[in-house]
């Protein structure tokens, strides 16, 4: 039996434009991000086929991301001569909605998963008819009501924690949707767009966006204050939290922790996470 | 013969991601802003037609604007009665490609173009592969080598004043290219990307594309610092000043006089200037 050549397993940091991607994960027939990024990889490492890659944020169609990480294992040979070249090469071969901004070696445990401490979220609303910028529209939603965000954020805080999100991700079998929200907080950029920052470890399926829905009657003041509480301890989805458009969302950050933890987080992970849907935002 | 009905000048500021759309001038069989936007208020100002609209700069195709201002004159009696409602019954016909921020009545001797003080644009570029934000994509040159801005803005400020900008324009007959450059400096915004600010009383037609085509090669060290300078001077275009892609510039904003001086000053700019082509970027 051949023995597999000596591999570097190689950790890379990208940002794509998701308008035209069905999202992150391979779909046969869909366009996506993993299955563009695996192609362009595959070229330029010379291999025999697409790269196999692994993303920390499987992120749903349309929406965006500005720090997405990813690893793959990189024949070592390769690695020595050209691995200095790679994302120069990648610029060459990718689309231009998807960029990789570094590449670097990472020790042999780390999962760009299942190593990962938290993700970093951000949601971009315009509230404000004068603020509506079209060169911004592709990720901002327009949204035709002001919103109050101090109410908002008394709202959010109200959230943070661990919890059963299950009344905000859509539930698949077999799945915890215990998850640890770390932040969420809305606030105004310079312009005057509400942007909200939501961290937790690992994000279930739809959350996000559905905690940006729990939260923007609450701006609208259609809703009390205590109301997303509300939704998360009944534990069930409520059909008046409506998922918010996918343009709106961008993954911005995942946080590691330091290089000689990460094999005993991923190990640590793989066991509490039955979760398939881990990271989706 | 029947006497036109009393009307209010109005003054509309928009802004536009120009990608899609053949620039601002109405042309047959193009989609421009000036068509798109005058159909947009013929309908919401029932008019029997489109509203014939009157723009501070006519950007060329693929140029971008958040802060073009153009004039129209309204029906006295539908400006009393809807005018609040304008911004809003336009955002709902526009598409999303084009916004009204705003929209108020000014002074009869108010003219969008000719009452001009002066027209500011930026131009971006991001000179670094780890920067190359796919969201950004649209209204970002991507440039394949590093730039120095400070010997860009040591040439930049060396072609201030009013010069005959000959060099820089497309020529037209009959059309003067004397123009006062009054500010040209590049610095890095907070991500780092390289953006221009250029601000002039008018610009000919490409000028500040060819004005950035003359700077960017000071900033590769490809060209000595007084290049430009010496280009400017010899009064003819320079084969070796590339006009730079049409999707880094931006119309930011426009500038007027007080109230009282808005007629004067359009008098006045119509005389001097014989240039047709007077705020075309």
């Amino acid at each position: 039996m051949a023995e597999e050549p000596p591999s570097v397993r190689v950790k890379i940091v990208l940002g794509y434009d998701g308008s035209a991607f069905s999202g992150w994960a391979a779909q046969p027939g869909r366009r996506t991000v993993q299955a563009v990024l695996s192609e362009a990889l595959g070229q330029v490492l010379r291999l025999p086929g697409p790269a196999e890659i692994t993303a920390a944020g499987r992120t749903d169609a349309g929406v965006h991301a500005r720090g997405q990480v990813a690893h793959l294992d990189v024949p070592a040979e390769w690695w020595a001569a050209d691995g200095h070249k790679l994302v120069r090469r990648l610029s060459g071969v990718l689309p231009p909605d998807v960029r990789v901004f570094g590449a670097e070696p990472v020790p042999d445990g780390f999962d760009a998963r299942f190593s990962a401490l938290w993700r970093r979220y951000s949601y971009r609303v315009c509230d404000d008819r004068a603020l509506a910028d079209p060169l911004e529209r592709h990720r901002t939603l327009w949204y035709p009501r002001r919103l109050d965000l101090d109410a908002m954020n008394e709202a959010a805080g109200r959230l943070l924690g661990e919890h059963d999100f299950a009344a905000f991700c859509r539930r698949r079998e077999g799945a915890t949707t215990i998850r640890a929200l770390l932040r969420l907080e809305w606030r105004r950029d310079d312009v005057g767009i509400a942007v909200a920052r939501v961290v937790a470890d690992a994000f279930c399926h739809n959350m996000v966006r559905a905690l940006m829905g729990a939260l923007i009657p609450v701006g609208e003041g259609r809703r009390a204050v205590n109301w997303p509480l509300g939704v998360l301890e009944a534990g069930v989805r409520d059909p008046g939290v409506r998922v918010m458009p996918a343009h709106g969302l961008c993954l911005e950050e995942v946080g590691y922790p330091p290089d000689d933890e990460l094999a005993a987080r991923a190990d640590a992970t793989r066991q509490v996470r039955v979760c398939r849907t881990a990271s989706g935002g």
